[in-house]
């Protein structure tokens, strides 16, 4: 064991979805000597999706390196693909690391940042076949592992995803305290947390709201990827 | 239905724990009509237990009215207990509200303010039975609710209470249309996340780690019950 802490990352953006981020964050703070730092292009304050303002936010460029980085989704997503100092920090701290993490369309970013050449990869189930684009194959788990590149599926797979890197950095037993420490028994009230899973015309209510994204998103995509 | 909003209180103190309120913020943030207002006893920023710091906080004492109210827990809420002005403006607007809910140990929170007595609650499993000090019976379901009164299990268990109160409030289609968005089908990596689907060892590590708190969280209780 290094005596240095282990330095998490959270690559954060405005109308980020918080709990994509504050989920994991509510676990790996809890991992042994972690450090960990939540972090912008501009540094400051971040105004996450549904109005929290996130301060005390460092600059991605003032941080030397990073053990692991998580990189969250949101609606502010296309920006954040298309913020070159955001996307080339992104890469440089992910080449760095151990862990290279993302939850939701947060993947899209790394995408952008090409770091799922050649890889699978997961997102949130409604912007999953965006993936491609990128040079991934897409995997519908929950997290998805390949190598040291750890995705996640929508806002809420943040959790599953930091427990289950937890258990590899720390410990199977560590990772079980954690879990019972944030009382981590879900019981959703429905069984419709998947597409497959939910009834057609909450599927169909659910996804014609997100079409109004569907071509904006598309295209920031095949142009992140064309400039790779 | 009224055209004004359906205000949305997160009444929030230093060390809180984040996920506490960051699950319920993000679900209750989808709610049609609602504004969701963060707030402590004197605004400005909160820093939350781990190291993430919430600004554009307002002042409790700013706010006429709340429909639905929100306590999280924390390591700090024994300070929360005992702020005179904390206590005084959450049962104000509790009694106003249409639904007065809490997360973890923010049911103790609620307890010093008078709210539980007579009530069933719950609360983080390792803290329910400070409960019977106010007047409360422990239930030791994940989302408890008598009356108005929705009170959580510890942390993650707030997104279950949100959704819950979501189905309530808007609607079971709503709700499964927001469980969907958010792609709620955890799918946690270890079924320890309750005391007693733990291993004895996990148990015993996280409950002795807990102890340290336990004498100084009890007297916290007897005093704040003492001054009901």
């Amino acid at each position: 064991m290094t005596t240095s802490p282990f330095i998490v990352v959270f690559a954060l953006y405005n109308r980020v979805t918080q709990l994509d981020f504050t989920g994991p964050h509510e676990v790996f703070w809890r991992l042994p000597g972690a450090q960990c730092v939540v972090a912008s292009a501009g540094g400051g304050e971040i105004h996450a999706d549904g109005g929290l303002t996130i301060s005390n936010v460092q600059r991605l460029a003032d941080i030397p390196h990073a053990d692991l980085i998580c990189v969250p989704g949101g609606f502010g997503v296309i920006e954040a693909m298309e913020d070159a100092e955001f996307v080339r920090e992104v890469r440089r701290l992910a080449d760095g690391a151990r862990y290279v993490t993302s939850v939701c369309t947060g993947s899209l970013v790394l995408g952008a940042a090409g770091l799922l050449r050649g890889k699978r990869a997961g997102c949130h189930w409604a912007w999953r076949n965006l993936l491609p684009a990128f040079g991934a194959t897409v995997d519908e788990a929950r997290v998805v592992r390949d190598g040291n590149l750890i995705t996640g599926g929508g806002v809420t797979a943040g959790i599953d995803m930091a427990l289950t890197v937890m258990a590899d950095i720390a410990g199977v037993e560590h990772a079980q305290a954690v879990q019972l420490g944030i009382e981590y028994a879900p019981a959703p009230p429905f069984d419709c947390g998947r597409p497959e899973r939910a009834a057609q015309e909450i599927l169909e209510a659910v996804t014609s709201r997100l079409d109004r994204l569907r071509a904006d998103r598309h295209d920031a995509v095949q142009r992140a990827a064309q400039r790779l």
